[in-house]
């Protein structure tokens, strides 16, 4: 059985639209530039991937959760930096009147006329001007005189600004993290690549504070950790890797970064970041507040700013990856097969049921496992097509086990299971499918 | 045992900041006006409140779940009648320089001057005029070329436009629902209420496409849905109520409309509408886009345009009708007690396990039942400062038992445990708790 992956991108756009998962945003109207609907199956498996991510985190004694809001005071976006430094350079075409990130010349398309390349103009350019990323809009009935307020373009500021609150109402003491999810805006020049760079994003951050002196030990710790954690969502080891930012790469507020990439169609690309970003935040919040915002070690009888390990997935990116990973195309029976290798509890549905035919005593049967199934596992039923077309589907979408009921099945109670990745098929007394699926999903491996 | 309800908002607003709940946005920075943040404990709180809403409304073959961008084509708007009609009056104090609401003038508080009642102030008022409630930014480089896009004021409209990429890609025959949690945002004047009225708020909304003909009869179905899924969640009867909209009361879409009030101590409000909106919204986005938004009935042969039955929960306002309705204060051995009696399952922590003392025989015994409960049910360790004040702590945040490892354990393998609302002890193996909570959380009843 020969087999490949994702070679070209557009082969799964093409599927997450027609099978429901992501629909391009605001259709019907032509869509809306680089923004996104997640469809019926889309949001199951998001919220599969975000629910893995909140437990991995949260369920830890030295881990809290919060839920920030997008709108924040507008000093919190002098004090992060963000007013003054989330810029890019941009410049003017003088004949395409064309506007273009002055740092990518050479491969950005022309935002005004998107299906135009910078490249493909020779006219002459104007001098750079910065442009700020933040979605900007007003706060209050009078647009003149009201308080400009931005869409947070990162999720992080919302727990800096509770990091007291946090540690004294839960009192916790160093080292300990907040943990949130969230979205996140930025007026990108150049979104693009499906989900993988949109304007409205969804953030998994956890910020870790710690003693300084200890950043180090506890960066690798995250390091180690967060790796980990993508390697039980099925990742194969070799389709991601670190990338260690040189000192030039640095953001400003970071002593050490590393980023976790994929390798996609399009490259190996970034999708969740470890910073050490020191007492940076902290220090500036206390700056720009005049609040103090040290942590009192009520032990060791001293005071200090924690530096703060930061843990920063996208959540958005880390579904594209998934969907990526599991996109797998072959031949089966003579015919191309598709499927969504999707570890079983990301999968949108664990369990197809179907009855051979739709004659009423099959169906009837088939209803009453799905029945007693679908409490314990998302399931669906589908008794439309040849029973090779049910596969399929379910392939496509990535259901890891169907059942088929057939005229074998009201002699002697038993049905088969078809295991979506080997295609294998197995006899089981009907009885025993909820701990066979139970043992199954365990067991699975990618 | 005496025992009273929440009297005083401020109240229940002290405890959130207090334990851990809500805190202001922003706080070190003076707040934001009518921003909150959910803390370690609301989070969980707002979780189980969506978690169960999602599973109640899609774990069923009708309906079908979405997650649609906040940013969407501006047309949307048009389409729905919210750049035109999602007004309010304001009008213009000549004397304070203040701007109120002219349909609210004698309870409205000054915007500009929050401390201020406009009846307060006797100056002349110039003429009304209409303010959008609905955020405005820019999408792209150039602010002025630039598409004006708004953070949308509900999530409803990204239902409607997905209406039929969810029905095909589904397969889905009407009639059948499109289920949505997601933040929505409205620019309101007087914003309030501690989490009642905000600028940022979160939606739980389901649309149901019927029929034409059918509408009504659906529209009672799920009414009463909605009305026993609050009632399920430990709301007592006599505090919520039906509100019939009126004629005049009715929005321009709605066919029929009643809302589900609760009575908090600032009077009974709102916190879900059930509408019958008509084809409203498909007719509007129909004429508005150019497409055709018909559903195709294959074996009736026919093709209309459905009703839409429409469930809308506010989910902040869930949350905070069942914080309000959780507070109780009364008075245990000669002392003021203060409780959250919130349902089991919508509590932020199930168990709080504690060792009578400090000392390594008891905590090593705590910690062993800590880690074998904790992987089932959230639990919470305390071991700091008299029982009797632990029990109270756990009081204030809802956590419904007690579990307490004394000397006894230490010999008989039994421990305490304490219930939250009647502070009834008893004595139990301590292999048996797990079983134990899970018989008491099923059978709690409000």
């Amino acid at each position: 059985m020969s087999e490949s992956g994702l070679k070209d991108m557009a082969e799964l756009v093409s599927l997450c639209k027609r099978r429901g998962i992501v629909f391009p945003s605001s259709e019907i109207y032509g869509g809306i530039n680089a923004c996104w609907d997640y469809g019926p199956l889309g949001v199951e498996i998001k919220k599969a991937v975000k629910d893995r991510w909140w437990k991995a985190m949260t369920d830890r004694a030295d881990v809290e959760g919060v839920d920030a809001a997008i709108l924040m005071h507008p000093r919190t976006w002098e004090a992060s930096g963000h007013v003054e430094g989330f810029v890019d350079p941009l410049v003017d075409c003088k004949t395409c009147k064309g506007r273009f990130r002055a740092d990518k010349m050479d491969v950005t398309p022309c935002v005004q006329k998107p299906s135009k390349m910078a490249s493909a103009c020779d006219g002459e350019k104007g001098e750079p001007r910065l442009f700020n990323l933040m979605f900007k809009t007003h706060m209050g009935p009078v647009e003149e005189s009201a308080a400009v307020v931005y869409l947070r373009p990162e999720t992080a500021q919302g727990i800096f600004v509770n990091f007291l609150n946090v540690q004294q109402t839960m009192r916790q003491k160093v080292p300990f993290g907040i943990a949130q999810i969230g979205k996140a805006f930025r007026n990108e020049i150049t979104p693009g690549n499906f989900i993988f760079r949109t304007r409205e994003f969804e953030q998994m951050e956890m910020q870790f504070f710690v003693e300084p002196g200890t950043d180090m030990e506890w960066f690798e710790k995250w390091r180690e950790i967060r790796f980990q954690w993508h390697l039980d969502n099925g990742l194969r080891r070799e389709k991601i890797r670190w990338h260690a930012h040189g000192p030039g790469e640095l953001a400003h507020y970071a002593k050490a970064a590393f980023d976790i990439e994929y390798e996609f169609p399009f490259g190996w690309q970034e999708f969740e970041g470890i910073h050490n970003r020191s007492d940076f935040d902290l220090r500036r919040h206390q700056e720009f507040s005049g609040k103090r915002m040290e942590y009192i070690d009520e032990i060791k009888k001293t005071r200090y700013l924690p530096f703060v390990v930061e843990t920063s997935a996208g959540c958005d990116r880390s579904v594209l990856v998934l969907l990526a990973e599991a996109f797998r195309k072959g031949v089966a029976e003579g015919e191309e097969r598709v499927y969504l290798k999707l570890h079983p509890e990301i999968a949108p549905y664990k369990v197809g049921i179907f009855p051979l035919m739709k004659k009423p005593e099959l169906t009837e049967y088939a209803d009453k496992i799905f029945d007693g199934l679908h409490k314990k596992y998302r399931c669906t039923y589908d008794d439309g097509g040849s029973i090779g077309k049910r596969y399929r589907r379910q392939d496509e979408i990535g259901t890891p086990y169907g059942v088929t009921i057939d005229y074998d099945t009201l002699s002697n109670h038993t049905v088969t299971v078809r295991d979506r990745d080997s295609m294998a098929q197995e006899r089981i007394s009907a009885e025993k499918i909820a701990d066979y699926v139970g043992e199954k999903i365990k067991n699975w491996r990618a």
